[in-house]
């Protein structure tokens, strides 16, 4: 495979994209003041090879809320606990369904479809909170992974739990069906403060380094992940991670992804590199509009796509 | 990459599944009588890689009823015709249900999911109506693809359509919405005639060669689709190929699939080979059960997936 | 009981409606030509009283298509072939849902939730073709309760037959479920020459009186219906016989009704007197809607209502 | 109107239907203990009539859990402060599946399809709740109504709380919609609390009073409702106050009925009685087993039903 420079096609991707802010349309989630609050002329990317070589370009220093991205990590988190048990409860098929929807919990008796949409992410965190402090092991996991401390934005925290009617009813439908086994505000509690955990773009694409490579730590090399579970992760972010536009992220960028409403998309070239785009302002599917535009020039620009 | 004896490895698998044939369980498909009739004490393995190279097992020349797996066919037939206008009125999203299911043909107002539901064939098939023959095109197609002549079973297609209550429905209730522009019946002859099509796993793992050569002809190397069509249509099988097992298929297999209720499966690793498995009994998804395990071990020991 | 001018009441109503006719908005149903073609300016009403006194005022001799009103003459046509078993694969529970939604149909296996639902209908179809020959005898019925010959409008059963995809999309779904006993085309063949029947007001309002004389003959006294059946017919036309406004009508009206997309709507004061009122143009439920103001007015003036 | 021995009757009915309670089957509702402890081995009946006879039949006098029977009341009571705008946000169909189904809230956004199911219930409460003291305006309401105080059971309602996983999900998700205006946790306490009134079948067939007499009170005469509140009431118990069966109910018993998992039914004759019939054990669709069929035998014998 040839040598590219990724540096020149971050800055080109930069420079196309960034004067389209203004206009581009889109629009920054507003179901809480301190995600509405964020500019929607910001756009950052920033990648990291196996070989361990970065690139970034645009805001990609800047910290932003994570939001779903959440899932990936804390799912990498309970499979290392839980491994093939951790799928006792979720299933691992794409929803067909907005991201929320109960209709299909209904119908499926309380196992959400998979560990993407809200119903599985909290799932994963009745797991975690059945093995421990969930939210520091989280944290610690996640500073692990890019070399670095991060913190929950304590504010966006209280925001998501003031305001998520939503995932407490999901919350509690789960307990009815007798698929939680904690106590749901302890669990929404770590749902609510795994959202609210801040990072930027190069944090990002440094931590989801251990799913291009089989596993092992991006920076240490030792093993987070089993490379089959590595592998299964990238499998469920292609299927699942883009809420209702899983077919179209595959159709037209065909990597592993895991959007968050807070703009981020975190993607993954498996053996090659991880990346990570943000920009605030979001299409109708709740995928950040220019991140997803980025993602389709940097698979044009390379050619890397698992298709 | 290293070399392999795909050889060896194809009949490693079929030495380790064949003599599981009489108690592995699942079911042939019995809702046509043709199909019903077929023993279920059949194996068979083909793959060909893009260096030309062959390996085969088991009953790997037997033909068997592609069913399903005809619709990757038809599609690229559409999209060769239509471009993207293909995709006016056919989704490219996972349906997150039975493979049949009306339900969300109707929340959806007559625009199938995807091409790969029944629905979403049918509305392909539909396309290609429009511009002709369909069926002569596309046994010419099927036939330039493996380089040898195939044919419709007569009696199977007379079956599907004195059985295929589903699909009238199907095919009406889009005509209903304004979907569908040609003559319902029509449409359906089309489908069931192309459900009908009779191959054997070497034919299959020949013909679907443009997959895996960035949409070049398997033999001749001429373009069969572009290489952004041939990355998307492995897309849309991964995501959506194998019923609601689309996402099982991705976390244990990891390649683009697509199966059909006649037991066949096909599967395609991208820039490196296309492989065909046929075994009739069908576990509860409705695909090969024997099938599905012989890419589970295929890919186990080749390291090939996508991800 | 006072005894009360229904002549006198049904003037006062026509009067008060007849001059909102080219305001009051509403729309004819356009899916057939012959249907779209009607005037909406027309209205009108009849009643039948126990006693065999009649009241009429408007438009109430114009023969219109009675579409689902036909829905309760089949269904009692059923019932006096089959009695109990008529209801083996046929609810009598409101749908909660479209009219013709394919929905419920699919997740209760085929089994129609209500006979007025037009799946409901359609199996009931069946069940008549099974006892002979169904639209002789429907006609036959209708004539012996009506005193008078009733026909099929030929013109507007081809079109219902050559737009009915919905309603073909039904019978092959409960086909496919196997709970259509007959051939497809010959039940739909049933179905939309029923719903093209030619009925006045006068007409209909005489040939539902077996429905509050406790299943008696209107004009000969001779039981149609058992008392208990009788009943069970009205109980049904008040849960289900107004698609997904019945609830609305029992609310505001409080009498077993049945509409039709031709405009109509029959009602029964139990013990007392069978009621119709026609006017074409139809309000969002697809119910007529100046008929539906001239039962509320009705209600009104005669405090007839069953609570 | 012949004059009819209604003691006499219920004494039958008693003397009927009491022999089979220790094998007729059903279940008592066991989702929370204070429930799940009643025994089984009880039936009683009562009734008043306008004209202020009273009737009654086995264990009539004692106090049960009147659960969802509670909604009339509370419904009444909302209807009593509010007019017609207790309907901005209700809707008045029957809903056509399960009585706490999640599917259909989200579909209609977050608006209750009618006041009988759970969310509807909780979406009163919520406008009562505006309005004062619910829980004490309820309870006094009901003590008018029948002439002696009424208490709630604490136990009950502290087990409600417990386990109304259920309720609280459905209570979350609307204030996500935005169309409760209290806060959740109020208005569950509400819900639980009215849930948990204890009364017997005297005293509820004396409480329903109103609802027969064209709104009036059961004992002063003065006005509860207008007459065409109370006849809507009734309207509304006939096409959605018994579940999934309220089809059943009207097809076989033809009076407004609201029933409880309490085991208790209210019926009403109007311009004739109420009447209340209470035996725990539920069938399948949760409503009184025995309960069910006495009243088919009351219907039966007096010949009294509304169509």
């Amino acid at each position: 495979m040839p040598a590219m420079d990724f540096q020149l096609i971050l800055d080109e991707i930069n420079d196309e994209l960034r004067p389209l802010l203004p206009t581009a349309g889109g629009k920054v989630a507003s179901y809480i003041p301190a995600l509405a609050r964020v500019s929607p002329l910001q756009f950052g990317i920033a990648l990291r090879t196996n070989a361990g070589q970065t690139a970034a370009a645009g805001d990609s220093a800047v910290p932003f809320s994570i939001q779903s991205m959440s899932k990936v990590f804390s799912l990498t988190l309970a499979i290392r606990a839980l491994g093939e048990a951790m799928w006792d409860r979720i299933g691992r098929e794409p929803s067909g369904s907005s991201f929320n929807s109960l209709v299909q919990l209904e119908s499926e008796h309380g196992i959400p479809r998979n560990p993407f949409i809200n119903a599985g992410a909290i799932a994963v965190a009745d797991r975690l909170v059945s093995q421990g402090d969930a939210k520091a092991e989280l944290l610690a996991l996640l500073g692990r992974l890019c070399g670095e401390p991060v913190h929950i934005d304590a504010e966006v925290a209280r925001s998501e739990a003031d305001t998520g009617f939503r995932n407490t009813a999901l919350a509690n439908f789960m307990k009815g069906f007798g698929t939680l086994d904690n106590d749901v505000a302890t669990v929404l509690d770590v749902y609510f403060n795994q959202c609210a955990i801040a990072m930027s773009c190069e944090q990002v694409a440094c931590a989801a380094g251990y799913l291009c490579r089989d596993g092992g730590h991006p920076l240490a090399g030792t093993p987070v992940l089993s490379a089959a579970q590595a592998r299964r992760v990238n499998a469920l972010m292609l299927t699942c991670g883009t809420y209702d536009a899983a077919g179209e992220f595959a159709f037209r960028i065909g990597l592993p992804c895991k959007s968050g409403v807070g703009g981020g998309i975190v993607a993954v070239v498996p053996d090659r590199l991880s990346l990570c785009v943000w920009s605030p302002a979001l299409d109708a599917t709740g995928n950040s509009l220019l991140g997803r535009r980025a993602l389709e020039l940097f698979v044009a620009r390379t050619g890397l796509s698992v298709f």
